[in-house]
């Protein structure tokens, strides 16, 4: 008799988004005339660079020849030329070395920040921000690594760390043992960067504490402030206890495209029961080969193309069209008494809602009054609860009009 | 203290290909002239169909204009123009009538096959084949489904069904209780299908023990005699107890362009430890939501176009083509007195060895002599040894080739 995996039981409803569409549609349906503006989308908008567009139309047409045609990427792990691209554009540059079979090319952080997991045992207990990336949770309720949940949606034998305006977002070293810590920097939903003494700390209570850290990194090409560290490898010691997620997402406006990386060094190890240390390197190659069978080609030349001297400068382009979308709303909020963090190095605003209002409340006052729907922070965890997050992924006029709207209005 | 997930080290080395290569390449290096051809790639060498390069390249053009540009696909699950197109041509025209929401759309059937597993329980009971595709094995293993491998490479609590011709390479129901229960037709590596009854017979199976079967159809654009089922549903009642996987790699020489697709039937339901019966259709959608982020557009616009009449007629001239490839193979060798298997309905031809060889004596024997390179049976598992797996998915002249060396040979 075939029975289901419980854990999946566990799980709250993909709560958030349907509901903010939900309350969307609701909206629209009796205001009809409204011209509703998201700021909440976490989708990029604008369009491929050109030169990823010529990459993908020529891989096409080698695709359609005999003489270039390519089936299986036979590595499994993505072609040479965009490991080659990858350790020298974005590591390298920055005084970080990588081998060849250190980088696994993959279809999306979503999809390695879930999958990375599989390779540690259920026993480890994991270690979250709240407010967080809910992928991170759900994928260890999945896997067994959590009791139930609880009425604020929070699961048993995980630990949270709160990040609030009290800790600039930035979590307190867990007071219990943990074995895996997701960290995400710049970070989502808050737009907080960490600096080199926060990831060394991070780094040192690792190495003390044999736990390995998930660092999420796939808005580092956000970052502005030369001082701001891009990787977490850039830490003395960080290849001993950390894996490192990028994405072509939003560097390079891939979310419909499907690229990215994540690094695992040959240097991290992970403990058997009976003590002995094993690299997690070959076990994710294994992983990675077995239940994966590489990414497309033509999305390999596109990605490849991100790094070549035009793609470089058009997609750096396209990032400061997001990142003068942050300025605006960064200081118009602040110019209409707003308390605003991020937006700064990463395409996130998060936003302190006025009056002490809980986060639904003031995401229906926003929708009601000024036609703009944001995200709110209760979504992405307790510590959340009266926030709101702002992404500056929208279309400049909208971006603009959705502001004037917003100084128009009394909350 | 993170540890590993210590089922990963039971598993065997990926040994077969490597090894292939290994003993490829060694004589190789002793014998620098010799022109090697592989018969043992199971990997497609024609390439894309002009209608699907098309599709690919304007969907390209689309994503580089603003106007046309496409993020994340927001369902997750595969646009309903593709999923459409699936519905109507893979199942309505042979009378199966499925919803939206049963096809995942996803970028692999290895990925499919090798993921579906983690929506049922660990305690689960799984049944193989043997010969079997090796992932279906590994995942379960690397999930904790079974105990250790032994010397010959299979691992305690899976059951394994023996295929051999005494049986026509199809398995017999089991003896003991089983829970998931994969299954391939048209076969890989045996190049065997399965008739109407053979299939009822196993659906019934399923029905009477609330077992699930999971049935990959990955090679079903192979089947020419009109009497083979292409889909499990044409089985009355399987919607209840089977998940079927479907594949663009060999239909349509998608191998380097990534896209596939599953159907999960809303009528599918498995037990909780309690006994109640749970629907599996919205576990599988939320596990392909949380631990995956859509197909590339380029790529769903390129398997729409497998669809259209053009890309239809012009990828069955491509199968036609592997399908003369297979037909000369099987009769050239039942020529030069061999018994030979499969190859009908399927690109892959099942290999007696003469004089009771073994597998790898064979494949050494064939490589020295003959310059081919096949692929050892017991490779597959223990029921393959005295087996060589061919296939029909090399270029034309090349396998025209190989024949003639095969005539040509004292084995």
């Amino acid at each position: 008799m075939a029975r289901v995996n419980e854990n999946f039981l566990k799980l709250r409803a993909g709560y958030l988004f349907p509901e903010i569409g939900r309350r969307r549609r609701q909206f629209q349906a009796q205001n009809p005339d409204a011209r509703v503006i998201s700021l909440g989308i976490g989708d990029v908008t604008q369009p491929l660079a050109p030169a990823v567009v010529e990459a993908m139309k020529r891989a096409v047409e080698e695709m359609g020849r005999t003489e270039t045609f390519r089936g299986y990427d036979d590595s499994g792990i993505g072609y040479e030329f965009l490991r080659q691209a990858i350790i020298e554009n974005d590591f390298k540059s920055r005084g970080v070395d990588l081998e060849f079979d250190e980088v696994f090319v993959s279809d999306g952080a979503k999809c390695d920040t879930g999958n990375m997991q599989e390779v540690f045992a259920t026993a480890n207990v994991v270690a979250v921000a709240d407010p967080v990336y809910p992928v991170y949770v759900d994928t260890n309720v999945m896997a067994g690594r959590t009791g139930p949940g609880d009425e604020k949606g929070q699961y048993e034998r995980m630990v949270y760390m709160p990040c609030t305006a009290e800790n600039n977002f930035i979590p307190d070293l867990p007071g219990e043992p943990v074995d895996l810590i997701y960290l995400c920097f710049p970070n989502n939903p808050t737009g907080t960067v960490a600096s080199m003494q926060v990831l060394k700390n991070w780094v040192d209570y690792a190495r003390e504490n044999s736990a390995v850290i998930f660092f999420d990194a796939a808005y580092e090409a956000f970052i502005c402030e030369p001082e701001i560290p891009h990787s977490i490898y850039e830490i003395d010691g960080a290849k001993e206890v950390a894996i490192e997620f990028r994405s072509f997402s939003k560097t390079a406006g891939f979310t419909g495209v499907r690229c990215a990386y994540s690094v695992v060094p040959k240097g991290l190890k992970a403990l058997t029961e009976d003590g002995r240390a094993v690299e997690v390197n070959p076990l994710w190659a294994r992983r990675h080969c077995t239940k994966f069978n590489g990414v497309s080609y033509v999305t390999q030349r596109g990605a490849e193309a991100v790094y070549s001297p035009e793609g470089k400068k058009q997609c750096r382009q396209v990032i400061e069209v997001y990142m003068k979308n942050a300025k605006l709303i960064r200081e118009s909020l602040t110019g209409l008494g707003y308390s605003v963090y991020g937006g700064v190095n990463a395409p996130y605003i998060w936003l302190k809602t006025p009056k002490g209002l809980g986060s639904w409340d003031f995401f229906d006052l926003l929708l009601e009054k000024a036609h703009v729907v944001g995200t709110p922070g209760a979504g992405f965890g307790p510590a959340g609860e009266g926030y709101c997050r702002l992404t500056a992924f929208g279309k400049p006029d909208e971006v603009k009009e959705a502001l004037e709207r917003l100084a128009a209005i009394q909350i």
